[in-house]
């Protein structure tokens, strides 16, 4: 039998672990062009919020009473398909199970960095990294120089987002919450300066880590943290809209403090970032990240949980800032 | 004697009548390198509500005590500059005055268009026109077929916007206050639709005139306006963040409905932009733009007041949307 974690209640904001349940269903039949993968790590990241929730996003909300989307990591062993053999190491989109049946079109890539741990597929050589490298050389576009901030900067995404940054001769300033975090981003994670959230007189933190104004601000938060970072920003700033963490839920629709007279005298840009529109890169920026996690430059942390049973809370435990570092699942 | 308008209090918000005074002062004396000038009209634009701001502004603050800086267009009557002869037609950082005695910096160019009104230099020859035609086009990136919206369609700015996006291949909504503006948006200046924005279901209207959703929104506006029209940008669509005319004071700073989710889930831009950083494409501009006005493909509408006393009040009715096209003042 094959077990799978099923969505079975569509929550208003973060799925809970009462919205999911495991079920055991009979291995399916192989059909010409389909592959079966032994899951071996099932990612758990924020973006799930907005793939559950049933309206304006930018994917299809997952069905109830099917398997949770997700990406994952896994073995081929069983092909149908002449491309693929078993044995090989796949990541894509193979949901929160222990096995999966799909088409050749799940699969986003051949894991070829197979002398690095094959979890990294689904963090810092995967979704995470890659929407760091593309998200932060494409929209914040940072020379030489630049103040970098970063908003949840010793998370998946912006712990890469802060060294990549570091490496093209930037200086890092990362916002992270508690002193724990606060450390890894210095010590870890070559920020310059790590300030902690919680704290009341964020702004005046900001304004003192950052004397030249900030040149690119990297956003995975779009609440009360922008709202300190926006009228701190550089002439010139650019805004990465990355994602929007800590807005419990959108409907009521919160509002903020405006930002249109910020870019206006700033001449600032903000723009938003979705991985999904820039697979063509993909494969290049994950060769890229590879070259850097061997040379050392780009260091990274995982947070493993273990067992499908682990599942159900992982993500509100993402939403709860338990995690330190990239949350996968270990099956086997 | 020479007669200017004086800045004597500072406001909170759009300066009043109350906030100048009229004064006569004696001509001031040439010296080398200067330029005496003899306004023909002077300009008045929302804008000014900004150079008069004490605070966080793109321009310092106009000082307590002396003239009101505007731009004007005149003739020089007087010149110890080599480059300059009595009798050219010059437009430049002038003031609200009736001569001006100025270095030949405070010119932003000598007016070549003679064969059109020399009022243009102010206008859709003007700051207005070069802001609509370089903003338009540098931040916005009109594509033909693109739909594009304007929120302040008949405004000076926003009139040359819908039109160059016209001649550009795009499909133009306005958004105005009124039936005569609305009218003049269809009949004047050749937006598809125009909408009138005390419309209580300004959303469901800006919907059902954009089925598409919105590829470029030129604002002048940041507030109910423009929150009506955020959920409606299309995929990648670009937001031009040119003026912030509906917020009649930034102290306190308002609220509105938070934009990070917009952008991320259209993949979207806002961009601040201010003319200012973009002098050295003006005289280009200026030569196109002309070019369209000989050939009847940009139209212009002018709201003359007369004499150095409309002054003081000429703002605050700017603020009240008492005028129908760029205001000037004619003193001569």
């Amino acid at each position: 039998m094959n077990r799978q974690v099923i969505l079975v209640a569509r929550p208003n904001g973060v799925a809970q672990a009462e919205h999911f349940d495991i079920i055991e269903t009979p291995h399916a039949i192989l059909m010409d062009g389909q592959l079966r993968v032994r899951n071996s790590f099932l990612s758990v990241e924020p973006a799930m919020r907005g793939w559950i929730a049933d309206k304006g996003n930018y994917s299809s909300p997952v069905e109830i009473g099917t398997p949770m989307r997700a990406l994952a990591v896994g073995e081929i062993i069983e092909s149908r398909h002449s491309d693929y053999q078993p044995g090989d190491i796949v990541t894509g989109w193979f949901n929160w199970q222990e096995e999966a049946v799909v088409d050749a079109t799940a699969i986003v890539r051949r894991v070829k960095e197979t002398d690095l741990p094959h979890s990294l597929a689904l963090g810092v050589l995967g979704i995470n990294g890659v929407t760091a490298h593309l998200a932060l050389t494409g929209v914040g576009e940072p020379k030489p120089g630049d103040t970098v901030l970063v908003s949840t900067a010793a998370g998946a995404v912006g712990s890469a987002v802060g060294q990549i940054a570091n490496i093209l001769g930037c200086t890092t300033i990362g916002i992270t919450g508690g002193p724990d975090k606060v450390a890894q981003c210095t010590e870890m994670f070559g920020y310059a300066a790590a300030l902690d959230y919680h704290n009341d007189q964020l702004g005046q933190a900001i304004a003192d880590a950052c004397p030249h104004g900030i040149n690119v601000y990297f956003d995975n938060t779009a609440g009360r943290i922008s709202d300190a970072v926006y009228p701190q920003l550089a002439l010139n700033a650019r805004v990465v809209v990355c994602g929007t963490a800590s807005i419990p839920s959108w409907d009521p629709w919160p509002s903020g403090p405006r930002v249109e007279r910020h870019l206006l005298l700033k001449r600032a840009r903000m723009q938003g970032f979705v991985i999904f529109d820039h697979m063509d890169r993909y494969e290049a920026s994950v060769g890229q990240l590879a070259d850097w996690v061997r040379a050392g430059e780009l260091r990274y942390v995982e947070d493993v949980l273990t067992g499908l049973d682990a599942c159900p809370d992982a993500l509100a435990g993402l939403y709860r800032g338990e995690n330190k570092g990239k949350r996968v699942i270990q099956l086997s």
